[in-house]
């Protein structure tokens, strides 16, 4: 393991960590609060990352197991870093609650332990939703399109850092395609500012509940989250928002290059059309003795699947006071997750496809012994490596959620509280069910629970793997 | 399909259900209770399977898909039948409760609609008992002892009957090793029940107990279980003979004939050994405030940790009182359950134990990706097509409890109470959590839950694939 290179790309991130927080700064300046907790963690920051930076030499070598080490140990470190303003500022609690808020953050998951978010700092609160937008795209994108002029060849670290099972290039240099989804992720984070804007909210709440949105995040500045406004229209705009971002990024490339029809065919966009009509059509009929009429259980329904869906976690009622059935097939789709390729996380629609047509092979497979079939997703066969794969994925994901929900289990909340907390932190969602459900929060988690959940957050959002590989005996060997 | 041999020979087994009638029918005369229920459910048995039995002359093809078709329609006959006493005594309620508990029985799961169980007819409760020690090692494994005298291979229908991933044939002829295993089950029962009776429990619930024990099932004819005796010896014996049941069979083959080398090696029983013994001195830890001394704690730690991942399901306490880390890993032994060719359901440590380790391999290939790695098992290398089969089992178990949990989510009972419904079902286990704790029953569900749960109990016991191969459309052509 090359763990000079490995530290030095980690600093030179953290730099970029750094200046992102000049921007929460003039926020808070803006709005008159005090800017020394961002500078006094800028200063720390670019204390610590010199370090490497400046004084490592290291070798070029840069191979799979540095790409997901690297991408592993940054994720921890802007969340150890990252927590820095909150703590200073003395209103997020203790440290851990800051590390939990700010991983939370930046794996867009936007499970909170605040107990009361009106009245907090706004600068603080906008580096809140911050996170949400530079997680979603992954900073490391950003970084992997400076790799090139360290002479490093950046494709591990892509491969480690692209969200979804299926790696469609869009073009042959991934820092060209990082700078192409990177346009389009602000073109939409822009868009959807506008409309909440025209909708009704004011500047500061639209472009912090866009970045949200677009990060698949769900950081709100009010408790109730976007519930709160009261704003049909602004309701229906971050549905359909997020609904967009949970899409796999190729498909609007594929639209913007005139290829409309081969983007339409992608299986995986169909099933979860498919997927998210079914479940809006269910919870709106189950929900039709709380709301009045067809159109406000259909506005409900929708929004808290695309939420869920989509993993971003708003909520514009509390669904925990749904039917059990309602809540039930939101817990389902918190594991399922959003498409491939999108900034939402879970286990994602393609892989959950290619199981279930897996799983029909089987089947077909006691019926007929000696015929030859071969599972298929946009006309093509999927290779068996790509199968066992998306089943080691599922089988880790369950593995891990039933393990981590044993250790949260010491803390002695409700079996609902407990296994909700640890599905709805590994796939990235925010809110679960009882106590951590969209009126509740995760404050009164132990130290260990906020560890173990914090870190459900990054298995989820680099698809395990890269941090298994931290585990592993034999990445820490030096070669 | 071959429909005609099908009937014939679920017709022939369905005069062993009726056969088997004769036992509880003595049962209640010597216990001064009407015979009627049983002597009527026997005529109507006697009558339907004479239809197929003596007007058939069906032709000898049989293939796989008729083995598979063949064991899913016998267990679901033997349901609809065998709940007739029940039904006709008219102290178990409509007919979907007699059905649902016939089901419970016969697959061994031995969860009850039963509100209170003392006072009813000894014969029916016997009956109860009764079919968990048919289901238990299956009544087919009779039938396929049978078969070859019919002048049909019986392979398939071992294939699809033997519980478990790992198929070592014991000895080359079916018929001779059904007849080894019967011989060690019967063996171990009626050591089971001398025991009890040394204990001093009285006859008729030492035997119903040794029956329910050796199915892994668990009615009992208490309310409260085992717990309910107050008899801490019957507790350890059963303790132990859960243990027994839940090991391969094939194991104690092994010993019988001087092999105890070779059959202490299997990583299967190594891996199941160390798991008990970790969950019982972890729960004993978690429930030291709620009992008095070590002894206590490890004695009701070890019973509801023996019970569960025997899948048996008896309790000795009510642990759904228990804090939630002790709940929470009782949920997932549920789902890992007992070792594979045992009588014990679940996913099976064996496959548990494949997956983990086909998991650590994907791994090692992240970090290594030229290496070439093998899975091991006792050994020697499990074949790629075995690691896909297990995957696939784990992965359609969970589809299939989550599909089912939205389904019965319709009911609107607790999530800790739908979820835990559906697993200890599909895993034959009988209790879970809350209202279907140790202390409650599945009474309270819908006629369309207690369907659900049914199709569970027999989809886990029938390890899933011959079920679903009925709901598959090829095999419904004639051929």
């Amino acid at each position: 393991m090359n763990f000079k290179l490995v530290l030095r790309i980690a600093g030179i991130t953290l730099f970029i960590e750094a200046a992102a927080m000049l921007i929460p700064m003039v926020v808070s300046l803006l709005y008159g609060e005090s800017p020394i907790p961002f500078l006094t963690a800028i200063l720390l920051i670019l204390a610590a990352a010199s370090i490497p930076v400046f004084l490592f030499k290291p070798k070029p070598d840069f191979f799979a197991r540095e790409g997901f080490f690297t991408v592993g140990l940054i994720w921890v470190l802007f969340g150890i870093f990252g927590a820095l303003p909150f703590w200073f500022s003395g209103q997020f609690g203790p440290y851990i609650d800051c590390f939990f808020e700010t991983i939370s953050g930046f794996t867009t998951t936007g499970a909170t332990i605040l107990t009361a978010i009106e009245g907090l700092p706004m600068g603080l609160l906008f580096w809140r939703s911050f996170t949400h937008w530079l997680g979603g795209m992954g900073v490391l994108i950003l970084t992997a399109a400076l790799l090139p002029f360290l002479g490093i060849s950046s494709n591990f670290l892509i491969r480690a850092e692209s969200p979804g099972p299926v790696k469609s290039k869009l073009v042959p240099r991934a820092s060209q395609s990082s700078k192409i989804l990177y346009g389009i992720y602000l073109a939409l984070t822009v868009m959807e500012t506008l409309l909440l804007k025209l909708a009704g909210m004011n500047w500061y709440d639209a472009v912090t509940h866009a970045m949200s949105t677009a990060g698949t995040g769900g950081f709100s500045d009010r408790n109730a989250s976007v519930g709160a406004f009261g704003n049909p229209a602004a309701e229906i705009i971050i549905t359909v928002f997020m609904l967009l971002f949970s899409v796999n990024f190729s498909i609007y490339f594929l639209i913007l290059t005139g290829r409309v029809r081969q983007a339409l065919k992608s299986d995986e966009l169909r099933f979860f059309l498919i997927m998210v009509a079914v479940s809006v059509a269910v919870i709106a009929w189950n929900i039709r003795e709380i709301y009045q009429g067809v159109g406000e259980c259909v506005r409900y329904a929708a929004f808290q699947v695309a939420s869920i869906v989509s993993t971003t976690g708003f909520s514009s009622a509390n669904y925990d006071l749904w039917p059990e059935f309602s809540k039930m097939l939101l817990v389902v789709l918190t594991f399922i997750g959003a498409c491939a390729g999108s900034t939402g996380g879970g286990i994602k629609c393609g892989r959950i496809l290619i199981l279930f047509r897996s799983a029909q092979r089987e089947v077909r497979t006691i019926i007929h012994p000696r015929a030859v079939s071969v599972v298929r997703l946009d006309g093509a066969p999927v290779s068996e490596g790509a199968i066992r794969t998306a089943q080691g994925y599922f089988i880790a994901n369950l593995f891990l959620v039933f393990g981590m929900a044993i250790v949260v289990g010491l803390d002695n909340f409700s079996f609902g509280t407990t296994l909700t907390a640890v599905i709805t932190c590994i796939s990235n969602v925010g809110p679960g069910l009882e106590m951590v459900g969209p009126a509740g929060n995760f404050s009164a988690f132990s130290v260990l629970s906020k560890l173990v959940l914090s870190f459900a957050m990054i298995l989820g959002r680099l698809e395990m793997y890269p941090i298994l590989v931290l585990f592993s005996g034999s990445s820490w060997k030096r070669s």
